[in-house]
């Protein structure tokens, strides 16, 4: 029987308000056994971007990344926030260590190829490098991700947190029987978008494709459940979308 | 016998400059057996915090690190000019690793206590966790560290990067034969400090007291060589003072 492991997603919104981020951190030092974390930057690098007279450009809910926005982007959420979490780990007890993609080797991507739009330094997942986690995992260290990886030729890469812990999560599922959280604002998929009471508690793909023909489904979900059969496809066991305050409650939709 | 290790700390000043920092990198990766790199952030924290309307204070030479400072050194010294040595160094073949002291709870420090003047959130290091840098020197990866450490109670401290790499050496000389190496802007330690050949090139307790009574060497260097003695004190088997761009080269003070 393989080793459970769960690798939890959070979105930029919560690691940005010190209560909000204070109480994931110990949720998550809760979460019994193999963990690992991966944790978005979200508007915490628009804002210093914009003090630093930098011009965010978001096309489609991407970030446009050209080189001062790289630079702002490694700064803030692989400086700032990734070992802002990782000294609040350490102080409850938790052995973290934050990673970049270029960390390691843990990560490797290509610079997402131009068609109608130029993303500029934004990366494409290629490869991870399960042999440098496990080694970390084994040894009872404990994995922060931050949204940044490399091409291993020297440059670094602005890349979707959602796409890492996916990548990330179906790489080690050949190693580990892997539960994946995706945490975000709402309490989970939802039947109807303005009720948060409305929570669809289990999907499958066939529900699943149900409830888009009807387009109770929609919208910003649909990538995000897309991502989560994909995980599911290539041996994740389960995918949870959640409120990213409700990490250790069995709420949330469980997909299967 | 034990097993060599090369351990290189160098300042800010040469990862400010593309070309300088590109040619640190190779020369690093040039040097065989293990190594750790140990970096400063220097000049780009105080023009970065500048540009954030962060007034920096530098008293004695030290950074005066208020709740802002710290967030933008964690920023350009944890996040910026680490993985950018991180990735420079896996485009060259050299699987490195970035580490605050946070990360694997490498090094542990406390808040400088205030006598005269209050450094804020500065750190002097109490402990360095060498099983977390053997775990890595083992298994092939080179650890990068930055010069920011943890109270192990989820605060961050601004540490010096000179202290960082004497202290690794220290910890460090238990299981190895270390070398530290400090480059900096001169070719060594100087007889006439406006005259750059006129390096000591071996350089031993009874010598380096002649000269400081003669007036020879005096300035910023004592705390460099009194950190050089205490180091060869505690185990390190030899300190090498150089300049940075003559990393690979045998030259500079040779320090017994």
């Amino acid at each position: 029987m393989m080793e459970k492991l769960t690798l939890i997603k959070v979105g930029g919104k919560i690691v940005e308000e010190e209560d909000t981020l204070q109480q994931l951190l110990v949720d998550f030092s809760k979460i019994e056994g193999t963990k690992i974390l991966v944790h978005g930057g979200g508007r915490l690098a628009t804002k210093i971007a914009e003090q630093l007279g930098i011009e965010s450009r978001i096309v489609d809910g991407r970030r446009i990344t050209d080189e001062a926005t790289l630079q702002v982007v490694t700064m803030v959420y692989a400086g700032l926030v990734n070992k802002k979490i990782v000294a609040g780990l350490q102080g409850l007890g938790v052995n973290a260590i934050g990673l970049t993609g270029a960390d390691m080797n843990v990560m490797r991507s290509v610079k997402r190829p131009v068609k109608t739009i130029d993303y500029g330094f934004v990366g494409d997942v290629k490869e991870v490098n399960t042999d440098a986690l496990v080694l970390l995992l084994q040894n009872g260290y404990i994995p922060i991700l931050s949204p940044i990886t490399h091409n291993k030729s020297g440059f670094l890469l602005n890349t979707n947190a959602d796409t890492i812990a996916g990548e990330t999560a179906k790489a080690l599922a050949k190693i580990f029987d892997v539960t994946l959280v995706f945490c975000f604002e709402k309490s989970g998929v939802l039947m109807n978008e303005k009720d948060d009471n409305s929570v669809i508690q289990h999907l499958d793909r066939a529900l699943y494709e149900s409830y888009k023909d009807k387009g109770a489904i929609q919208g910003g979900m649909l990538p995000k459940l897309d991502n989560a059969f994909q995980a599911l496809k290539a041996g994740v066991k389960q995918v949870i979308i959640t409120k990213d305050s409700d990490l250790i409650g069995n709420n949330g939709t469980h997909i299967h």
